[in-house]
């Protein structure tokens, strides 16, 4: 039996280029005692994939040259060797790569109930974008009742359930994003008081116009500008949650805050997230989310491309903003 | 009765020239009812009255043109017209402002027992930089025995309190300051664990063999290169605590932390703190800081000049760093 697998094999400067990548098929070895097969159906594509391929030790090793890429999946056990909690046909989530198959003892992976969401939904609102919004917005960003809440990449994965949990909680929010169309989304569909188009606006005159009292929360996804910008409007005992900064990860040298000392000025905070550090509460935001979810006050959408051959241009677009929602690649074959 | 009184008659952009004040001299008009005529002994020279000086609204209102210089100050009342709290000898410390006299209605103004501390500790460890340095290191840095801590313009008024609490709570201390003589003072006398100088070392260097863990707290009282630098370092859930940045107050184009992204990947936090919030816990923390100084425990400086016409060349010196401890200006002159 053969596994298409994607190997790392160049570690990128600035925007990874196609050859960074190689696709290579081997043949699978037979499982060991207690091991299992899994078939591989969706893969998560994420901005923080960029940060795995640096040489650098971050929050997590690098990726090794010559390995599978790393990814979170989701795929259905089709084979197992004895192992003492997952068998046949259950469906598990984890950080399986970008491969066809993973053979694995199983440790890192947990079981999902696909009658109660669609397999797509447990690698994105129900996985690691959706926890990273939850606990982003409720623990760090600590938002209240009546909070002026920005959220930038408010169109994308974890922008847009940010945007969502902060409105649920009562507060007021503005989105920024990248075209008029995912800004109409934003407000038509995910329903964010506000959103402001930051390709065509200028960010200061917008933030002036949409948080005329300036900021209690700002969710940040994108770094650069955009949050040296909104810097400047934090009010009193503001928050900054920094989720990400996509705009700066392909950067050769990083463009810090210039306005950072409004933080000073303004007994704000600014700080990290990630998300591993709650993994002993997921489930509590997997419960909250999907009720949120059945009562219809939280939409998520995932966009899916197909074909593992189609990877790298599949994972340009988190860099070029053309996605809406959660980027998914199907890697299972239709039959 | 005539009081001499510097007043700010131009913002500066940059490093504030002379002609940005004016020494003028005027006739004192008779007390109201209720009002207090205090004579200035000692005012206080701080970082923070340069950003008081700016046109801009910051944490407070800026000094407008034509009025005396903001400033902490204490003094003695010489005449009271019937004020209810404060009588004729009583010691009083508030923002008097860089003047001989200062009449006003008390509001502001605390009394001070000068039989447990000479006057110009109650501008210094016992007033605001005493107060930032308690505040800003145990409630915002919320410093935990074991952790390493290292503080910026260790030499001076803020950060020499700082480091020594940090030791007083079982913490490891690195200072970093401007002078071998500064590093041997930090050391040797106020008993940090070691001190950088930052003129002569290379700071990734000197930091990467003075903390070689990484840095739990970093107490900024400078930015720059030297808060950049430091943030590479931050262990996991690190506290960076912004209490100033000497180094940019007089530059055109503020210079923000291009290593800010740290934060992110220890899951860290950047904090600003302005000393006025915490008014109504000065007490506490005057208390618990003369204690340290009855039991040897806490050693502060000051570094006294005279005479308000030498105004000018002493505020100069918190930006060229040739000072110990606290700056403070002797007012009253010798009879």
């Amino acid at each position: 039996m053969k596994n298409k697998k994607l190997v790392l094999q160049k570690r990128p400067v600035g925007m990874p280029s196609e050859d960074c990548w190689d696709l290579q098929e081997d043949v699978l070895q037979e499982l060991q005692d207690g091991e299992l097969l899994i078939e591989n159906h969706y893969v998560s594509l994420d901005p923080a994939m960029r940060g795995w391929m640096n040489e650098a030790k971050s929050y997590i090793e690098p990726i090794a040259l010559g390995d599978v890429m790393r990814a979170g999946s989701i795929g259905k056990v089709i084979q197992s060797n004895g192992h003492p909690m997952f068998k046949e046909g259950d469906v598990l989530s984890g950080m399986g790569g970008v491969q066809q198959y993973v053979k694995t003892d199983g440790k890192g992976f947990y079981k999902v109930d696909t009658s109660l969401a669609p397999m797509t939904k447990y690698i994105a609102v129900l996985g690691m974008p959706g926890m990273t919004a939850y606990f982003g917005i409720l623990d760090v960003g600590a938002i209240k009742e009546g909070d002026r809440v920005l959220v930038s990449g408010a169109a994308g994965a974890v922008g847009s359930i940010v945007g969502q949990i902060a409105k649920i909680k009562g507060c007021e929010v503005v989105g920024i994003a990248g075209s008029k169309e995912k800004c109409d989304y934003v407000v038509n569909t995910l329903g964010f008081t506000s959103c402001i188009n930051y390709k065509e606006e200028n960010m200061y005159a917008a933030l002036k116009q949409h948080c005329p009292k300036g900021i209690d929360v700002y969710f940040d996804n994108v770094g650069g500008d955009i949050l040296d910008t909104s810097l400047a409007f934090l009010r009193k005992k503001a928050r900054v949650v920094l989720c990400g900064a996509i705009s700066q990860y392909n950067a050769e040298k990083v463009q810090g805050p210039n306005n950072y000392l409004s933080l000073l000025v303004n007994r704000a905070r600014m700080e990290g997230m990630i998300v591993f550090d709650y993994a002993d509460r997921y489930k509590e935001a997997a419960m909250q989310m999907g009720m949120w979810m059945m009562e219809g006050k939280l939409k998520t959408e995932e966009d899916v491309y197909s074909g593992i051959e189609n990877f790298y241009s599949t994972f340009q677009r988190l860099f070029t903003g053309e996605k809406r929602g959660k980027l998914v690649l199907k890697i299972k074959e239709d039959e």
